[in-house]
């Protein structure tokens, strides 16, 4: 097969007819990313694509340091243009990574460039990115139309005051739907320096006083009530491992007092507190319609010396493979015998936990209803992160088609803190339908086209509009 | 290819031959499965193939509700006629899941229907299968015969009378050989709530008191001479995980009788108690000649509300991804110490373990005499349950394939509930024959056609004729 | 394809010309192993191929306990003819098990064989090879010349003399660099009975007195003096898993002598003491630019009559699957901290393990300057020992290029134990070029022969020149 030509990935004649008569026509539902709501209210344009591909990319920053390249041409003060020509180095010779597919991808479709990008070619990549970059219809909107984006989640803080929303909202001349996500993790992470100065926001957040859990908890369904009012249907968690250790309300509130006294709990009563906040969380999602969505297998800024200088999330997180399936389990266990257990998507870092949390899925199954028919209500989330590639993606396809309803998966979402970064719903319909079509070269299900195109058009975009049934 | 016709999943021509000429003549020795012998004797026929395949499924009540299916129409009240209809709803649409495939494969082999099964062909099918199961032939024997089944082991309590099992066996009009398996889990399980309850009904079926752990041992093994009479030779025991807490005689007899006055105990204890029970067993298996077979990696019963209305091995179990390799070849390794280590197959839930299985086995084979020749001694079972699928069979074969003998494997079981289910065993063999014509079109393994006929044969019917060597 | 002919794995056009043009042509630098220099020196011809083969190659003894064959006729005293005869019957049936291969390319490589190894040819092999291990270049200075080997590192005890290593160096007439490689685990593994002794051996060498962990740690940088003298700039660990138990000196000392003492440390005592004496090994090698290896995820020595009998290394190991990433991030993020982390390379015996290294390994890049541009400085280990096949190879091959930079690695190592076992860097590069070349033929990576024959170079070769900078 050609080089990522327009049938790239697409190796039968079933996936080309699936892809480019359904897949590609879907409009996408980026239910989950981490985009500035206000960058997109400014329309934000670019000074160059170095910006844009090298401004908070961690993966690629990730990538550079892998090769060898100075952190200076990285995140440090070199030239714009200097750090670009390092890029380009790497990326030419990055074989068999997921950036290559990428960046290829997204110069294709936003800069209609279809050569390579490596040391030989970064100069003229340079000047036409630059170039196009300086032309209206290059700031983040546009970017935004031109990928046929219907519904946008964003990352917020329960402290946020959803400004931008709002004003995205009351802005007729942009139709894609900007719609805030509750993310409480701060409110959460009680072992954390920071954890009581939170509560302080929070309190200005909501306009009430926290000094016990049980405060801490009605101040978040009042910042719940505010998140709905903005027509936010969906909540995120990070957890290094999803975990159940119930605990007395007693026990929770003398951790809570003894932290708000200074002393940091220890693992275990961090595990307490976790369940008890995760119980509570979960619950609230289900009164309130919401999906709960739960990220784990992670262990982040593993290098102090660089966290010192950059922060988070710049590229020194590493899978950790601590996550006992039995504790995920109990969980959610816990929360259905209560009539408790909301919407679920779960997501590891973690590519062994694939066939358990497929089949932890399977145990908590019910149906939605009419207005989400076929739809599994407890979902294994695309492959994530580190594993969003054309392995781990055909990896959970796999594990899902296997070991659950496949069908009734909702499929992809960007993760992603670009505006550059919807071809990776390309990239995942690309897979999926290559995927389908070696199912049906291989003589594992049937060559048929109608029921075919239906369940890539289900997995590209229904099942997300039935499943979050945004307003 | 095309769509599950007579070479299904045969994708070269040595994988044809292999299959064709060698696999599908070899008769079935299903040495591990969960049918009632009662049904067998008394020669059950069906009503309806709702029955048949719905009836006691707990694959397919899965799938049904990842697909968001009300649980009327699973285990509840509806029609027979309306549940086979949504299965089929469900099954048309199962891309990329086993039961796709062992469905067609069921439906060509027992109802002679070469067309698809889903929502537009429910009717047809629904007609078809229950004219069929009116006919005399489609009673369980007939069933069995026409599989070509040689050998049944079900899985029995040591409490069974196996008064089926004699009733079968003095039945000269019936010559598959239907013998009892050794499952003990009741008396293991310490830390059940029936457990004392379970104690007197072993008390009843041994006519011995039971007051200590020694008295329990001196039940079973009364029980095991029992099953040994009637030509047991193989046994099976569900762990969550295999472990290794050695602990002295002393304390397990007081952990035994604190539990008899109540008192359940705790994890470490658990484990002991465990510990104790399976080195008891396994010293027992090997002076009888028996096998062990160990299945872990499975925590059960996740679902509280269901387990309530619908009680064990209805769908509702997982992956437990704890099983500490550590501990699996400390507890082997402390029965080889003293010649005590059996015949023993390990199965684990957790695809992730093969290796560690693989590896562990090769550490503790030896020979088996003349009369076992070339297999080998400790086995990784074949893909279990949830695994039971072509990525899960074809990584298990190149798991045991890379580290280990592959052509000394005893191959498949079908581990299931139904008489229909012995079409698993051509979904094996055709597996195998697809990889061994996969090495050697792609050069990993010459195109020796006597010894890979060999081999598959061994694989498929000579290795556990051999191993188990059922009287 | 034809079995194992010159193309063998190489099952596109590409991959063909990238082997053929490039990789075959590249020296060898087998940077650990674990071969004997003093055998190198004299020149080693050996009696039969049995001795060759079955002396002390646990792979082997391991397969053919495997398939059943009585240990007489493995490691026992069975006569060398008949013991080849089984090998080469089991061999002749190991389908799937990379020994076929091996064995196969090793005859074709050092025997001119083009034939198979199997119970029928057994006899003209055992002629044939036994007849060629007469002549005069296949000692062991004519086997490694033929394999164009280029450096050697062997494995040492921080104790060993060195003088085979000096006498081969002082030895014009063999120009392959034989280094030695530091491995000091038996000072590291305190719980182990023959610590003690170890200690005293480690004074004599060192001609220190050892009564406290610092002068354990004297005693070692006299030794790494040393090694350094005669060239050392690589060290090896085997760890059960790369752990961090952070301890203040008052404690490790504590530790230390409760042990001379006669006090075996309990497991969380060990792992203080294992990670203060890793944390000063790392810190020595950063200082003297070594390179840090780090194998773990084995469980060793699991049966005990054998073990007994054979000792240590005789095929009795197993993966172990308890490693915590956490503990491993944590390890060599404490390292950086303070600026003390070493060129390391990680190798895991646990294939599950990939994707939490190759995460772990893009923490703590950095660049290794202008002499190694573009080389990782953490390195994801090639599959290691049981992973050593074309499967477990293309996955650490795919999982590095997914999360790496595949093309910063610096390739293959034999860790045999046998003067023919060159050929698995021909069957790691052959791997590296197949894989290349499905990714061009399936559009994943440009059809651009230049660099991706700079690529299969720099993996196969100049990566590990530039990485370890041999003098």
């Amino acid at each position: 097969m050609a080089f990522m030509d327009k049938d790239f990935l697409l190796n039968t004649e079933i996936a080309k007819k699936l892809y480019h008569e359904t897949a590609e026509k879907c409009p996408i539902i980026d239910y989950h990313c981490h985009i500035s709501p206000k960058e997109i209210y400014e329309d934000l344009h670019y000074d160059s694509i170095t910006q844009v591909w090298l401004g908070g990319d961690h993966y690629k920053w990730r990538l550079m340091r892998c090769a060898g390249v100075p952190e200076d041409f990285i995140t440090g003060s070199a030239d714009p243009h200097d750090k670009f020509l390092k890029w380009a180095e790497v990326l030419g010779r990055a074989i068999g990574n997921p950036l290559y597919h990428w960046s290829h991808l997204e110069l294709r479709k936003f800069f209609d460039y279809q050569g390579l990008l490596n040391a030989d070619t970064a100069e003229e990549v340079w000047e036409l990115c630059n170039k196009k970059l300086k032309q209206p219809e290059f700031g983040v909107r546009g970017l935004i139309k031109r990928s046929n984006v219907e519904v946008i989640c964003t990352t917020d803080d329960p402290i946020d005051t959803l400004e931008w929303h709002e004003k995205i909202a009351a802005d007729a001349s942009f139709d894609t739907l900007v719609l805030p996500a509750w993310r409480p993790d701060k409110a959460m992470n009680i072992e954390k320096s920071g954890w009581r100065d939170y509560l302080v926001q929070l309190e200005q957040a909501s306009g009430m006083h926290i000094n016990s859990f049980n405060d801490l908890k009605n101040a978040l369904r009042n910042r719940m009530d505010y998140f709905a009012e903005h027509k936010c249907s969906l909540s995120d968690h990070a957890l290094n491992y999803v975990m159940y250790a119930p605990a007395y309300d007693d026990e929770i509130e003398n951790i809570f007092s003894a932290r708000l006294g200074g002393q940091i709990p220890d693992e275990n009563a961090q595990a307490k507190f976790k369940t008890a906040f995760m119980t509570f969380a979960a619950r609230e999602y289900k009164k309130r319609g919401w999906v709960m969505q739960i990220h784990y297998g992670c262990q982040r800024d593993n290098n102090g010396p660089m966290f010192d200088k950059l922060g988070p999330d710049t590229g020194y997180d590493c899978v950790d493979n601590y996550a006992p399936s039995s504790q995920t389990a109990k969980f959610l266990g816990s929360l259905e015998s209560l009539g408790d257990l909301p919407k679920t998507i779960l997501y590891s870092l973690n590519t062994n936990d694939n066939p358990a949390i497929d089949t932890i899925c399977g145990c908590f199954q019910a149906s939605l209803g009419d207005e989400a028919k076929g739809v599994s209500k407890i979902q294994h989330g695309s492959a994530w992160w580190f594993n969003d590639h054309l392995d781990g993606m055909t990896e959970q396809l796999k594990s899902l088609g296997n070991l659950g309803y496949l069908a009734g998966f909702i499929g992809m979402l960007t993760d992603s803190r670009s505006f550059l970064s919807y071809p990776r719903h390309e990239y995942f319909r690309r897979i999926v339908c290559r995927l389908f079509g070696e199912f049906v070269e291989q003589g594992l299900y049937p060559d048929d086209l109608k029921t075919l195109s239906q369940i890539v058009q289900d997995i590209s975009y229904n099942n997300a509009k039935k499943y979050f049934n945004f307003k």
